[in-house]
């Protein structure tokens, strides 16, 4: 099937299912209309439009999972809800996480909570986007008994997503930099919290479950693996919001301008002599298109390209050397793993 | 025991067990000591120094259901667990309640967000304060039959109180008055949403769990008692808000001038004239005491004093009545329901 055919099945089970089951819940509890308008307005707004990687993720690791040449109806959409719910998490926390940058736009669209009317609603629709999950599990998965596993799977990872967020908001605050804060340790501990455990783990996990493989040392192998590649992720993407071509990647790095505790100033932090140390100091994280080429400079001097290239490397090897580990004969597949690691170990963008 | 010591033994278990075993659980995960102590008084801050009657009344219904003289420190431990998930609920709400509605102070301290250095983290934060809810009750209750209906209980309450919070941010905004947009059916759906069933039918559906009476029936017999309970207390507090003693409540009221979809600015809309309805269109929700005056003195001519306290009476007896059904050979007992309805028709603060 042709991506953008792909992503339209998928987004049609969130338009023509999701959506109007949550609407026909808070009808049912005589919500006035106003309300359950904008209830709708909120669920689609803030969780469609984006790739769907995160939910796409599900319904692909089911069907490698399963061996299956193609899913039944039925299948498919029950996978696809594990799918958005795992995208009503994302939007959760980006409609949060967008007023806590003060940020402008997403996907193209201004924040929601700079939507006209909406301001500070944000919050509690943020807090509504969260709540669908549950109510959608319960519909859908409340027999199974896995249901346990679904309930605690999400609210670990959500609990793991703030510590990520927490940390990320202390350590880098846009407005007051403070290089002191920074430490390829906490980056570590940032991307992995916040990214790679809601984006890597919780899709895989959630497939294993429905495809009823998810034994804890199954659970254990898939995150040995997919941790470290969401970090890989991660570290990629700030690469590549420095080094990637804007072209090509759709949006011009800012990261340096905006104090980000990126792998790149951490890498540099780690390496300096003091007088290095002093351009950093003097010019990382302000709005000043000067200030920033110069920590580009630096960048250059310091070889950062070669180091990422270096640690990409060694990263794919030991993320291959871990897949080929997986012990097949217990219903994880290497395949599934090698799909992730594909797809973001070829990427540009 | 008198008041204080039973808040203060109430309040030990969250400062002495419940603040180091989530603190605890970050540690374990290796988060920096920076983000922890962040963590630790984000949920002190924001949870201890209320009156905690949500949460104590988790204990104090469990001790009636289960006709106990007295709880072994174990049995106390537990139910006081479960009434601080009520109260971690709640503080998830008021965090972010303070923010949507610019509020300045919340029990007498600055609200969080108001706080040195915490800004728009505190959303986040308030993040972090439910999903300390999932976290306790992994740790305490995952091996007990009734977990899943614990996990199913808060989701579902977090949804309805959202519901309510939702619409009534909707009904009153602080800055733009259209009394067009209240009515008796809001108000009553509001205050259901918003306070009842977090504030009434939550203790009490989690002290039935925990007492092994929680029977689909006995549920429905209390929720049938609580519900409009809840409701008579915000309506109470409504009427408070405008004719309580000051002195007596702790603070002046300021729902006319705030705008506030009240018990009185509704029933007044009920019965009306056109030049009434002109004189509350022209004074209702303005930052205005001559204003609000006018209001007031409105509110006499239509008697609604009376007209309050004939609700009052009215539906105490209908509760009393509901009460007195209850078949308690099924574990419910009447006692446990008429205590809450003696707290709320006793005050007068």
């Amino acid at each position: 099937m042709a991506p953008s055919a792909k992503l339209q099945k998928f987004e049609a089970v969130f338009l023509n299912k999701i959506v109007p089951e949550l609407v026909q819940d808070a009808k049912d509890q005589n919500m006035p209309k106003e309300a359950v308008d904008w209830y709708e307005r909120n669920l689609v707004h803030n969780t469609v439009g984006g790739k769907c990687n995160r939910g796409m993720s599900v319904v692909d690791t089911y069907q490698i999972l399963t061996g299956k040449e193609s899913l039944s109806d039925e299948e498919y959409e029950r996978a696809a809800i594990l799918g958005w719910c795992t995208e009503l998490l994302q939007a959760y926390f980006l409609v949060a996480d967008d007023m806590m940058d003060s940020s402008k736009t997403r996907r193209g669209q201004p924040c929601w909570y700079l939507v006209d009317g909406v301001g500070t609603i944000a919050i509690n629709d943020s807090f509504m986007l969260e709540a669908a999950i549950y109510k959608l599990l319960k519909i859908h998965f409340r027999s199974e008994k896995y249901y346990v596993d679904l309930l605690e799977l999400f609210h670990e990872t959500t609990l793991q997503t703030e510590y990520g967020q927490l940390l990320d908001l202390l350590t880098a605050p846009e407005d007051r930099v403070n290089l002191a804060n920074f430490s390829l340790e906490k980056h570590s501990f940032i991307v992995i919290y916040k990214t790679a455990f809601y984006s890597f783990y919780l899709p895989v996990a959630l497939a294993m479950h429905m495809a009823d493989v998810a034994s804890e040392s199954n659970l254990a192998a898939a995150k040995e693996v997919l941790i470290p590649l969401g970090e890989y992720f991660q570290i990629q993407d700030d690469y590549l919001d420095c080094y990637g071509d804007p072209a090509h990647i759709g949006k011009i790095g800012t990261d340096i301008l905006d104090n980000k505790c990126s792998w790149l100033v951490n890498t540099a932090l780690a390496i300096v002599t003091p007088e290095q140390r002093q351009i950093l100091e003097e010019n990382y994280g302000q709005k000043d298109g000067e200030k920033e080429k110069k920590v580009k400079e630096l960048y250059l001097e310091l070889g950062l390209e070669g180091r990422y290239k270096a640690y990409e490397e060694k990263t794919v090897a030991e993320l291959k050397e871990k897949i080929e580990k997986v012990d097949e004969s217990k219903g994880l597949k290497k395949a599934a793993l090698y799909e992730f690691l594909n797809k973001v170990a070829g990427r540009s963008k």
